[in-house]
C-alpha cells in the first residue's frame, strides 16, 4: 500500500469506535461536598490508656474473681506478682461473662528453661466463646503440626506467620472476634471468623472457623450463643497477664 | 393428675420422637489425631522485635529516601529528631515501593497547642495503595462530620468509636488491608477491604471500602493494581515515625 | 561425558535439593473413606413440580388474599385470566407474610404497545423486606440511568446484562436473599445481599445492598426484622403471576 | 399527686434527653435525583431465548467437538437423539475451553429402571474448573452420605433440600461459580463459591469451597487458573443434554 491509502485506510477504523460510542448520555448531577457529611450519631469517645476506657478488665492482677473453675466453683490457678498461672490438674478456667463479638487483649508467658517438644511444651489453649481454640504452646524454635502450633486455629488453620517470642519472654495476642449466626437446621448462617495479631503481627487475617476445634476428627457445628474466654489447662504452667475485652 | 399417670405420659412423649427417628444410618468411621495434623510447609519465623524481621522499614529516623513526591522529585518534607512532618505547600509524598495486601504500621502526631476545628485542625491523610484515604486529624475534642474524623475511610464509613490522643501525643495505626480484584468490565470482582486499629483499639473491622474517596460527589470505582501508601500535605504539620509495612 | 560420569553428575543434582529440605516431616496418616461420609441429617425432600413443595403459593391465579394494600385495608389490584395487574391510583401492595431469607420466583409482564421512555415506561418494583428495591421496569430498547433499569438494585447496582423481553411477553426473577443483621449501633453487622437471575441469566451475583434505595439521596441503614414482598404501583399497568417464595 | 404535679415531673423526665442531645449537628446537604443516577456504561443487551446469546453451546444436539477424554484424544461417549451418554469405560470427559468466573447451565438424567443404591445408582459428577466436584447421582428414594448425594459439594457440602426429579426425567443445574485466587504461598486469597439450582430450588447458596473433593481423605487447596468443565465416568449411563455457559 502507499503511505497516502494507509493513512485513509486508519482514519477509516479510527471512525468505527467513534461512530459506535457517539451516543451521548447525561451525566450524574455535580453534588457539594456537604452532601455526603454526616455528622450522626458521633462516634463513642475511648481513650486508650492505660487499657481503653470501654474495656472490660478481665484479670486486675490481684485475683480471679472474674473467672470460674470450667467444672464449677472458683477458678483456682495460682495468682502471684500481678499474674496467673496454670495450676496443674485444677481444670480450664473460664470468665463468668459471656460474649458475642469482641476484640480481646490478652499476655501469655512460657516459663523461661522449658523442656520438651512438640506438643509437649508450654501447651495451654485460648478458646473464643468457650469452643473455638486459638492454640498457645511454646512455638520457639519448637515444630510440630502447624496447624497446632501457636495461634492457630486448633486442627484447621496454621498462622500466616511464627511471631513466637523466646520462654520467659511475654507474648501478646490482639483478637478480633466476630460469632457465628445459624439456620433453624444448626448449620452456620455465617461463620466464625478471627483476626489475630501475634505480638503485633497479623497471624490470622479473617479466618473463617469451620467448626468445633477437637483434638481427634473433623470440624462440627454446634449451635452456641454469647460465650466466654476459656483457658486450658493442659498440665503446662503456663501465665497470664493484662487481659481485656471489648465488645463489638 | 397423680404422679404414675404422669410417668407414663411423660414416656409416651419420649417415644414419639424416637419412633419417627427410628431409622439407623452409619457414624462417620472413626479417625485418629494424626489425620488431622499437618507439619508442612513450616510458617516462616519471624521475630516481632524491634519491628517484624520481614517488614520493610518505610522510615529509618533520618531520611525520606523511601519516598517520593507524588508531583515528581524528591520528598521535601522536614525531617528532624528522628521524625518527619508536613512542609506545607510541598505537596504530598508516596512510597517509592508499591504494594498489594499489606500490614502497615504508622505512627503519627498532631503538634500540640494546634488551633481550629473540624476539618481545619491537624488534617492530612493516608492514601492505600495511593488510592482510599484513611483520614489522619486532630479528632481529641474536635468534632466534625464522622466520616470525615480520624480513622474514617473517608466520606465513607466512620471509625466504630474515637480513640483519639491529645495533640502532642503520638497515635499508631495498625492497618490489615486487603486490595481488590477487578472484573473485565472494571467493577470490583472483590472489593478492597480494611482493618484499623488506632492507639490498638479496633476502629474498622474487616470495612468493604466502596472506592475512591473524593471530598466532593460519590464514591467511584477506578481499576489499579500495586500502589504505594500516600501521605497528605493539607497544610498542617502533622508528624510521623516508626512506618514499617509487611506485605501479606 | 561418559555414562558413568553422568549418573554421578545427576546423582550430585539431586543431593542439592534433599539436603536443602533434609528434614523429613510426618504426612497426616491415611484415611479411609467412610471417615468423611456423613448420612444425616438427611436434607428435606422437595418436590420441585409445577412448583417446590415446600413453598408458599403466593398467588394461586385467582385471589390477592395473600396481599394487602401497603396504606391499609385489602390489595386493590385487578385480577383477570390468572395475572394480576397494578391498578392505577391504588397503591403499593404487599404480602401479609413477612419473610427473613429466601428464594422467591416471580414473573411479570409490560403490556404490549407500552409508549413513554426512560423511567416513564413500564415502571413498578419488587421491595425486598418492604424495603430494597428490585427496579421492574420496560428495559427493552429503553435506555435509562442504568442502575434504575430492569433488574436493578434501584439507585445503587445495575444489572450485570440486560436481560429483558418484549413487551407483551412474560419476564422472571429468580431471587436469592439474605437478610441483614444489624449490631446494637443499629449499623449492618452483615449487610443484605442478593442475587438476581432475570429470565434465566445472573443479573445480580451475591450483590451486596448498601441501604434502602431512595429515589432521591443515598441508602441508608435501618433497623428492620422479617418484612414482606412489597409490588409498587408507579401508575403502569405492569402485570404479575407465578409468584412463590421458599424460605431459607 | 395532683395532676398538676404530674405534668411538672413528666415535664422534667422530657427534657433529661433534651438536654443530653440538646447539640444540634448539621444534616447533609439535601440532593437532587439526578445525582445519584448513573447512565453509562449501559450493560450488554442479552436475549434470553432459546439460550442467553452471549452464552457458548457447549453441545448442539449433535457431537462431542466441544469436548476432549480427559486422558487424551477425542470424547467417546456416545451421541444420540440430541443428547449424551456416559460411555462406560472411555473415561472422563472435559470441555476444551477452559473457563475463569461462570453461569453453567446443563441437564443430566438417569436412565429408568436403574438398579443399585447409594453411591451405586446413577453416579456420575460435575468438576467445576476440572477440579471442584458437584455430584451427580440419582438421589430419588436413594440414600447416601448426604456429602456425597446429588447436588453435594462432594465429601464436603450437603445440599439444603434433596430437589431430585424421578429417573427417567431430566434434571437441571443452574451453577454461578467464583474462581478462588491465590497467595504466594499457594494458600487460598480467596476461596471459590458457588450457588446451584437444582432444578429451579436452591441447594447450595454461595458456599464456600474447602478444596479438592478426593473420595478418601481431607479437602486439598491446588494453586490452577482457569480449568475445564469435566464430566465423570463413573461406569453408569447417565446422559446429558441443553449445556451452555457464560462467562462472568
Amino acid at each position: 500500500m502507499k503511505r497516502k491509502e494507509l493513512i485513509i485506510v486508519a482514519g477509516l477504523i479510527f471512525l468505527l469506535p467513534l461512530n459506535a460510542q457517539e451516543k451521548k448520555y447525561p451525566e450524574p448531577a455535580p453534588m457539594t461536598p456537604a452532601m455526603t457529611e454526616y455528622w450522626q450519631p458521633q462516634p463513642q469517645v475511648v481513650t486508650p490508656d492505660p487499657v481503653p476506657s470501654d474495656a472490660i478488665l478481665l484479670f486486675d492482677g490481684k485475683d480471679l474473681s472474674q473467672w470460674e473453675s470450667v467444672k464449677g466453683g472458683p477458678a483456682e490457678w495460682t495468682v502471684e506478682n500481678g499474674v496467673f498461672t496454670v495450676k496443674r490438674g485444677t481444670g480450664d478456667i473460664q470468665t463468668k461473662r459471656k460474649f458475642g463479638d469482641f476484640q480481646l487483649h490478652i499476655e501469655w508467658r512460657i516459663p523461661e528453661g522449658i523442656q520438651g517438644e512438640s506438643q509437649g511444651r508450654g501447651n495451654s489453649g485460648l478458646f473464643l466463646q468457650g469452643i473455638y481454640e486459638i492454640q498457645i504452646l511454646d512455638s520457639y524454635k519448637n515444630e510440630t503440626y502447624v496447624n497446632g502450633q501457636a495461634a492457630s486455629i486448633y486442627k484447621q488453620t496454621p498462622p500466616l506467620v511464627n511471631a513466637m517470642r523466646k520462654p520467659g519472654e511475654w507474648n501478646s495476642y490482639d483478637i478480633i472476634y466476630t460469632a457465628p449466626t445459624f439456620k433453624k437446621d444448626g448449620t452456620y448462617r455465617t461463620p466464625p471468623t478471627v483476626t489475630v495479631l501475634h505480638n503485633g503481627i497479623v497471624v490470622q487475617n479473617h479466618t473463617i472457623i469451620r467448626g468445633t476445634t477437637p483434638y481427634i476428627g473433623l470440624p462440627e457445628v454446634e449451635v452456641h450463643g454469647d460465650g466466654p474466654i476459656r483457658l486450658q489447662d493442659h498440665g503446662d504452667p503456663v501465665s497470664f497477664r493484662n487481659i481485656w475485652i471489648r465488645e463489638l
